[in-house]
This record gives structure tokens, C-alpha cells and sequence, in this order.
């Protein structure tokens, strides 16, 4: 599916591309239907906006939140889109209209596999919000689906584009972190205020739905966000893939604690029994022998990290440091250098031609720029840089953690979602 | 064999402390006897000088070394010590003398044990260098022998004094973490110059003692330096235990990369099969249900950092920023502050009685501390602060890393060398 000579021509091209006049937006003349505008739904509503699509169709089972998304269509000129509300499997009449070349479901994360599978069996291109399925069946789902419509489904994981990100993919294929041999991320995140309800919502210590996942799930809720980067920078499903994950939960306290402090020690929900530990952290091995380590921490008070290092046998990139150190290039041995001294000449294409316009946008410019691929590929009609084999690889994290914590850290074996197409595909191509 | 009311005296008397006269030091008084004097037990006897011990007789095979600290003693203007050379076992005759103390080691690994062993078994204090032990049978050794002659052993793991270390020490005792969850340490320290001879010492690109270890083990060689503070943290022995770890190796590559890069790709040592992967990585569950992280890297060009995360309820301490971020003290909600912040109210008694002689000596002034506290357990005779049980709890990791690795990250069970003592053993008391 993929058009090599466009992709080719473009990823290099940087000198050529600086002088290039701005481009039409990528979503212009395209049609995208929206499922689930919640607070990050309609922020990828608003994104697609700006990219130039048409909005004919949203649904949502909130009415509250339909009603906000169709006037925030209606504002910006655009006429009113058909809105669907009646219960959890109207999103089903959304997909089947003839008038729309993809649709982006951000729903619950239950529903992810559900709505994306009901698109693409409706020949549209499936983006769909992280992560994209949480049991292996639904990953399998996802991937059968997809070779048998035809129809792409790329899960929208935003921290592939964060500039960082594309930065150290830029040097590690200019081979100046040699042969990689670990990488680290995290998923570490203080969000007990998304998994137990706010006064101010008007649910004091109450469980959201978020959180309900809190209560069932001990494993790493939450794996795409580190792993994305990481398996871009690794080439997994494209040379390499995770061959198996051990995984280790740490005691659960975090939840007990807040719901106490906020809403004293006899509230119910600072009794209940959680079973997410509070620290999970789960080690991938790769087929080449690349070794991963991941943490999901929700629930304690800390300073936001994804982490994301990267060590090669020439170099190493820090993303908590944000700084990196180069054996052959860097002034003064094993000794960090700002990262900021790569960007001049080491500044990733999609940056240089897109930076300035995404910068607005959600997560310092990477949702722009995530939702700028995947309507690109639309409108080429070509295959998505996230496809459907690194959707399911990398949201498969989440059951086989859980499932090697239940095993006391068993070793738990990947699928090979790819069937051993692994070995021959080329890298992921970043425009 | 503690003197509790002693330590209970000293321990938070931090007011009292400042005020007290500058106290003799440590050593005076004291023989101590040493084994093995290249350039790490050099250091020690150095200290140990400084400290006011009387050093009656040194043995090394390494007869230029053995001069070097003959007179290095004499220098002080004390007595020209005795001289042990006789091949591999004199050792022995040395830990037999009437008139030591006791006798502190610093060969290679797999001698420390045996040393260490024949110093208790002759009725001396054992201070050894880390680790003390690399297999699980050494480590039972050791243990049942302090236990038959009521000798302590000491491993010299000076991490545990390092200033930062005992900052954090002092404010999980206060409870400004909360209860600890998890923790992440390393040894991640670019040697590959010391496992690979240079030109300078005349066998270039020759396997020195050190590297001969990676040519035939695959694990965490070295866990020690991070794992002796966490387990301070943690109250590992002392209130919990170490349960089981799982531990994952990376690929193999930056001994050959570097050899190859330095002395040709046809050198051996270039093309030879070494077992240790570049990066290891275990992780470690306590019994009440605490998780730690624990790195292994000493062959990727990267800056030196052991890490040293503690993440609890209510906060977090980050070694690798030197930042700390406390829920109910910090102003900023989820940001970092500067650990400096923090030392006037929270520096350590022992770093503030200690801290100013301490830091002329090695590694910031922690071996000062570490020889300090190991000598002054000599002349109380008292246990040692670090006992035979951690000595041989922080050593295990070494073989029980290799045999997880070589189990495709099998669970390994920790032995429990307390026999349930850890369940009544109270903190660890830093004078």
C-alpha cells in the first residue's frame, strides 16, 4: 500500500522542503467522522479542524458533549454535522454513511476495538485514540480486520511525533548511537485526579471510568505512550519485535491514600481494594536482543516523566534530561551534552516543515502533527505510518502485563502479529 | 550486640552533635591488618591512616604494590608494617596474627569471600569490598561464620554514606515520603578501560581480571553500590526482605565495539564471545510488597549515574536530578525542587558531625563515613551498621541475577539469610 517514491522523495528532501511554499492543509477535501468528544475527543476535533477536513458526522452518548462538538463544527463556517446520540451502538449508523473517508473514535477504552473494527469493515480508514485494545483477542481483532477490508487502522500515539522524539530517530538512523541495546520509558503520570472524581464535578471520591480500570487491572494500564517511540526507534515489526515481557506490580496504595487525605479514612473508596499496583514495571526483550523497561505509574505524587532514554553502543539520549552524549562527536568524555545543541543541524524534516504551524496545538505540536500523517495517508490513500501490526504490538502490552503479574512475573510470549512479515519490512518512513 | 542506647543517643541528637567537640578519631587505638592493596585498597588504607589506626601488616602478591603501601604507612611516621607475599594463601598468616583488630580486604571478587571467611574464623572484624560475595554458597558462608565465631563482616558499601543517600534516609524516617513503593538504582559507569587493559599499562586490548568476569557471566555483576542504599530505604532485613527477582540481559556488544574500535576489528578480543549483555536489568520484590529497579551497565559509553529513585505515597526522590518532589511540603503541585533545598533542615547528624573532614577523602567523603562507622563498630565492639546478613543479601543479586538471565527471566527465589529475624530487626541506626 504504501507509495515508496512520495515517502522517499519527501524524508530526506529537507533543503528541498525549506524552500517548498507552505502546503495545502492535509485534511483539505476530506471527510472524517468522529466518534467520542470528551475532553480529548474534541481536542482532536479541533486539530482536524485546522487541518482542513470536513465534519459531517459526530457521535457521542453525551449530549452535552455532542452539543458542544456539532457548535464547534458549526463555528468555523462549516455546516452543521449530523450528530448521533441514541445509546452505546449508534456510533454503527456513523460509520456506515457514504460520505466520510475516515473516522477517529475516541471513546472509552472498551469501545476502541469495537469502533475501529465497524469502520474499517465500512472501508474507511480507522484512527483511533491509545490505547487501541485491551485484551490480545481485540489486538487480533484489530489486525485481521484490517488485512481483510484492506482498510488501515493506525492508533493516533501522539509521542512518536513529539520533536524529541524525532530529533534521536533522526541521529540513530545517521547511526550515531551505533547498534541500540536499551531503551527505557514510562508512562508516569500523577492522574488520581482523572481516576477518582473531583468535587467539582460534583463526584467527591468517586471512581471514574478511568479509574474502574484501576480497580480490576494489575499491569501496565497505559503502555503506548513510552512504547511508541521506542518501537519507531527500535524498528520493531520492521526488523525486530518483542519477543517476550516480564512484569512486576508494586504494592497498591496510592488510590487508598488520595481518596483518604481528600475525603477522610472512612470514605468507601479509600477502604476499597484496588488491584493496580501503584508502581508497574515491565522488561521487553526484542528477537535482536534490544532489551525495554517500562513503567506505568498513575497514582503517585511525582513530577510527570516519560523517560524515553535510548543507549547504543556509541551513545546514549536521555528524555528526562533531555540531554544526550555522542562517543564520537560529543567534547568531553561521558558527559552529558544539552540537547538542544543537536537541534540546528539534526532537527527532523516533519519538524522543520511543520513545527511553526503545529507548535499551537495539543502536546507542544505532536497531535498536529499526528493527525497531519494520518490524513495525509488518507488522502493518498496509502497505508498509515502507525499501522495496524504496532497498534496491536504495542496496546498488547497491556494484557500480557497483566497477565505475567498474575504469574508472578512470568515470561509471557508477544504474538507475532505479523505473521513473520516482521523480517522484511522497511523501517517506518516519517514524511 | 548493638548498643542500642548509645546509637538511640547519637542518632537524632543532631542538635547536641553541633555542638560537641571535634571527637578523636575513629581508628585511634585500633590495629587493622590489610588484604590486597592495588588502587582501590590503597584508597582504603589511605583513609583508614587518616582515621588513626595502627596498621601492623599488609599482604598482596602484587609485590610493587605491596612496597607502595608499606611506605605509604611508614610515611605517616608509624612503624614500617609486615609484608605478606608468599603466594595467593599467605593471606592466612596475616588474619592468624595476635595483634589485629581487624583485617580489611580488597582483592578480587573471588577472593573476598575466602578472606573475608579465615579474618572472622581468626577471631577479627571482616571489612570487605563490595561485592563481598559471588556465589550463593559464599554468601551462606559468610553468614554461617559470623554467626559460629560472633565476628562481624562488613561489606564497605560506601553508597549508603554518600550525603544525598542519608538526606533521603532522613526524611523517609521522618515520613515525608510516606510508605516507600518503589525504587530504582544502577551501576551504570562506563569501565570498559578497566575490563579491557590499555596501552599505557602495557597490554592493549588484553581482558584484565575485572573483564574476565563479562567473558563469562551474563547477570548484574556489580549490584552493590545501588542496592546498598535502597535497601536502607526499604528496610530490607530490618522489617522486610528481598522475595524474588526477574532479570533481563541485552545483546552483547560494547566490549567488542570498543576493543574493535580501539585495536582493529581482527583483534581477538574484537571478535570474542563475550556472555555479559551490555545492559542488565532486575527487578526485585520485597515481601511487603515494595519493587526496586536495578541497571547493570559498565560497557556503554554514557555518563556515570546510579539512579537512586524512591517513590512513596507522598513523594519522591530522584538521584539522577538530584531533585525531590515531598505532596505536603512542596510549593509547587507535581514539580520538582532542588534537593539542596533541603539540607539545611534535613542534612543527615552524621553528615553534619562528620561532613566537613569527611570530604577530602574518596568518593565525596563517603569511604571517610563507611571506614569511620566500620571502625567505630570495631572499637565498641558492637555489630557492624552494615551486618553479614545485608553483606550477604546485596551480594546474592549477582548470582541470582545470572541464573534468572541464563531462565529466560525466570523468577529466582531470594534466600532468606535472616532465617525470619528481618520480621524483628530494627532499622538500620546511622550513628
Amino acid at each position: 500500500m504504501w507509495n515508496r517514491r512520495e515517502f522517499l522523495g519527501a524524508f530526506w528532501g529537507a533543503a528541498v522542503l525549506a524552500q517548498a511554499p507552505a502546503e495545502p492543509e492535509a485534511g483539505r477535501g476530506l471527510r472524517v467522522g468522529f466518534i467520542g468528544v470528551g475532553n480529548r475527543g474534541t481536542s482532536l476535533l479541533r486539530t482536524s479542524l485546522a487541518l482542513g477536513v470536513e465534519v459531517p458526522a459526530i457521535c457521542d452518548i453525551n449530549e452535552a458533549h455532542l452539543e458542544r462538538a456539532l457548535t464547534l463544527v458549526e463555528n468555523t463556517g462549516r455546516a452543521r454535522p449530523e450528530g448521533y446520540a441514541s445509546g452505546p451502538e449508534d456510533f454503527r449508523r456513523l460509520v456506515a454513511r457514504q460520505d466520510l473517508d475516515a473516522v477517529i473514535n475516541a471513546g472509552p477504552w472498551e469501545w476502541h476495538t469495537p469502533m475501529s473494527v465497524a469502520t474499517m469493515q465500512a472501508g474507511k480508514y480507522a484512527g483511533v485514540e491509545v490505547p487501541a485494545a485491551v485484551t490480545l483477542e481485540e489486538c487480533w481483532q484489530l489486525v485481521h480486520t484490517s488485512e481483510q477490508t484492506g482498510m488501515p487502522c493506525m492508533m493516533l500515539e501522539n509521542v512518536c511525533y513529539f520533536r524529541n522524539v524525532l530529533m534521536v530517530l533522526n541521529l540513530i538512523r545517521q547511526g550515531w548511537l551505533g547498534e541500540l541495546t536499551h531503551c527505557e520509558g514510562g508512562y508516569q503520570h500523577d492522574v488520581r485526579g482523572a481516576l477518582v472524581g473531583h468535587e467539582r464535578r460534583g463526584l467527591p471520591g468517586e471512581i471514574t471510568w478511568r479509574g474502574a480500570h484501576a480497580v480490576t487491572k494489575n499491569g501496565n494500564l497505559y503502555p503506548t505512550h513510552p512504547i511508541g517511540p521506542i518501537a519507531w526507534w527500535l524498528d520493531i515489526n520492521r526488523g525486530d519485535r518483542f519477543t517476550y515481557l516480564v512484569s512486576m506490580s508494586s504494592k497498591s496504595r496510592g488510590l487508598n491514600y488520595y481518596v483518604g487525605r481528600r475525603h477522610g479514612p472512612e470514605h468507601r473508596n479509600a477502604k476499597r481494594a484496588y488491584a493496580l499496583g501503584d508502581v508497574n514495571t515491565s522488561l521487553i526483550r526484542t528477537e535482536q536482543g534490544a532489551t525495554v523497561t517500562l513503567y506505568h505509574d498513575t497514582v503517585s505524587p511525582r513530577p510527570y516523566d516519560l523517560i524515553l532514554r535510548v543507549q547504543g553502543t556509541k551513545g546514549i539520549y536521555s528524555g528526562t534530561l533531555d540531554k544526550l552524549y555522542l562517543e564520537d562527536r560529543s567534547p568531553q568524555k561521558d558527559a552529558w551534552e544539552e540537547a538542544s545543541v543537536y537541534y540546528p543541524e539534526f532537527e527532523h524534516p516533519l519538524w522543520k516543515r511543520l513545527g511553526e504551524r503545529a507548535r499551537t496545538h495539543g502536546h507542544g505540536g505532536a497531535d498536529y502533527l499526528t493527525l497531519h500523517e494520518f490524513l495525509t495517508a488518507v488522502k493518498r490513500q496509502v497505508q498509515t505510518p502507525i499501522d495496524v501490526y504496532d497498534t496491536a504490538a504495542w496496546s498488547a502490552i497491556l494484557p500480557l502485563s497483566i497477565e505475567s503479574v498474575a504469574g508472578r512475573s512470568k515470561a509471557v510470549d508477544f504474538p507475532d502479529f505479523t505473521r513473520g512479515k516482521w523480517r522484511t519490512r522497511p523501517p517506518v518512513q516519517v514524511a
